[in-house]
């Protein structure tokens, strides 16, 4: 069963509607109706050694600090503002405590960082290696929360950052290469990535994004559900794509290929969103305004799937395919 | 570290306060303010195969159930409701979808028993066995919450049901006498035990209960958190701890000591609580409308520490001994 498939089926077995639940299973977070203004934002995200994480090049302060980022990233992209974090602990039975205590300050630093409180969880005893779920409550202004569902045909898609960074990152230290001095911020992107959270409060509060999501699994597969839940499809330019300087370099380096890191690649947690058209001004100084570089690499319209057009094998034409849900399944 | 110090630890860092967060680490569930009249109650558990499941006798339907079942006890156990659950699933690579399907309809079918809704969540690969983490949002009334720090000297300790009754369970599993058909009733609650739901909301509603907790790591843990919490001590008479009959009939089965199990065994899922002595006939009235019998077992003090008083080896006299602390740590 594919990732997907496994949720459909929770999904169809155990949810339901309710006043309260403004949007449930299938975006970054569920809203949860708070007052008559404001709505809760609640995201879990799990994090296993040897899946997500290895500690032979993570170290445990960044460790504890991304735990935060990337749950906050779905909270950044609904546009809103974090506000409690509840951690779960699983750690094996000889754990190191002086692990545990920089795991603990980099985690409490993150919280401080972006604002929010530790307000409770649970500890447990792993048989394996160590697992990591966080679940963090958020709150955003119930009328400017922007959802996965409302991209429209003839929007621009936007993406925020370089893609691929954190792929290459991963491949870097994989393949000990992480000191290489000018690529350190590759590895930086997958040990100590930043979430957007103040570019997507300040597009949700302006109004400017139909749609957004954050980019985790991979710019294929995360845009795939984008497009399913609008009921539209999108194509993307690849020579649009954002990719820094260094991604270029560690790609010569490692013989690896650019394009496959920026469309596949995951735990980017860049934001992708969708936008009128005639917003791109807007767009354009609200980004400068935080300081995070955006940038148009598709349109969405009305025939279904994330297709990508790119120049073809002899260089003369270009192609265009369906990259849907390329980028990373966890089970497949 | 013990577990407690890892959760001081955490709490000493992380944590901090906030108007909304009415109360946070330390008690079954956070309670943060919803509006002028209700709170969120939040809690998280985490179930890991090999620590706190075994797919060798425990089937993944009632797996599923009891997964819901403990985190809905937390509610139950500041006299709340559950509302929204929220999944993060760790499965094997190798998977069996038949599982999984079991698994998710014991989970589904708990969520409507309990009135509550899947709302969101995470699925990830493990590389180990599986791991689940619950996190549920209940709501209470905000002046009705039941917290672990109210209990006063002269209160009486109150548990409801029996207690040992998931160890000597566990236990029969471990020794492969699961299928002892008058023992059946332990197996059943290790493997799908029932939250106090109804008896905690009476409680709290009619405001019946100083204290309240409810018993995961058994009874000498558990109730050493509430004294601590509340700033007095408990004294237990061995003699009064409601025992079944099957579990003294599984003692001489395996040699084991029921005492032991009543007092150190884990997962009982009953509620603890305080109350003023005069109280004693409304909650005997509360409990047997809901149907679930209660037992007055101590007396709060204001010595420290959860005291044990229990006939001495003779048999003539009696021995007082401090028990905090004596169940299940999960990292001792």
């Amino acid at each position: 069963m594919r990732e997907q498939e496994i949720i459909d089926m929770l999904a169809r077995l155990a949810s339901g509607s309710s006043p309260e639940l403004l949007a449930g299973i299938g975006d970054d977070c569920a809203v949860i109706s708070k007052n008559d203004r404001l709505s809760w934002l609640v995201t879990m995200d799990t994090l296993i050694e040897e899946v997500h994480f290895d500690r032979k090049w993570h170290a445990a302060g960044l460790l504890g600090r991304k735990c935060v980022a990337v749950n906050i990233s779905d909270i950044a992209a609904m546009g809103g503002t974090p506000v409690f974090v509840f951690l779960s602990l699983g750690l094996p039975a000889g754990y190191d405590p002086r692990w545990l205590e920089d795991f603990s300050q980099g985690l409490a630093a993150a919280c401080k960082e972006f604002g929010c409180l530790l307000a409770g969880g649970d500890t447990v005893r792993s048989p394996g290696g160590i697992v990591i779920t966080l679940t963090v409550l958020g709150e955003a202004a119930s009328d400017q929360v922007v959802l996965r569902s409302g991209a429209r045909s003839g929007d621009t898609l936007w993406v925020s950052g370089t893609l691929g960074n954190a792929a290459a990152g991963l491949e870097l230290c994989r393949r000990g290469r992480a000191d290489a001095p000018r690529l350190r911020g590759l590895v930086m992107a997958h040990l100590n990535p930043s979430p957007r959270l103040e570019l997507g409060r300040r597009l949700a509060q302006a109004g400017l994004a139909h749609a957004m999501m954050d980019l985790s699994d991979g710019l294929a597969t995360d845009l795939a559900h984008l497009c399913v839940q609008s009921g539209v499809g999108v194509r993307i330019d690849s020579a649009s794509l954002p990719a820094s300087s260094s991604l270029r370099e560690a790609a010569l380096l490692l013989g690896s290929d650019c394009l496959t890191w920026m469309v596949a690649g995951g735990e980017d947690y860049e934001l992708a969103f969708a936008a009128a058209p005639d917003r791109r001004q807007a767009i354009l100084t609200t980004a400068a305004e935080v300081g995070v570089p955006v940038t148009a690499v598709g349109i969405f319209d009305e025939r279904p799937g994330v297709r990508l057009v790119r120049p073809d094998q002899a260089g003369i034409g270009k192609i265009e395919e369906d990259i849907s849900y390329e980028g990373f399944d966890h089970f497949s």
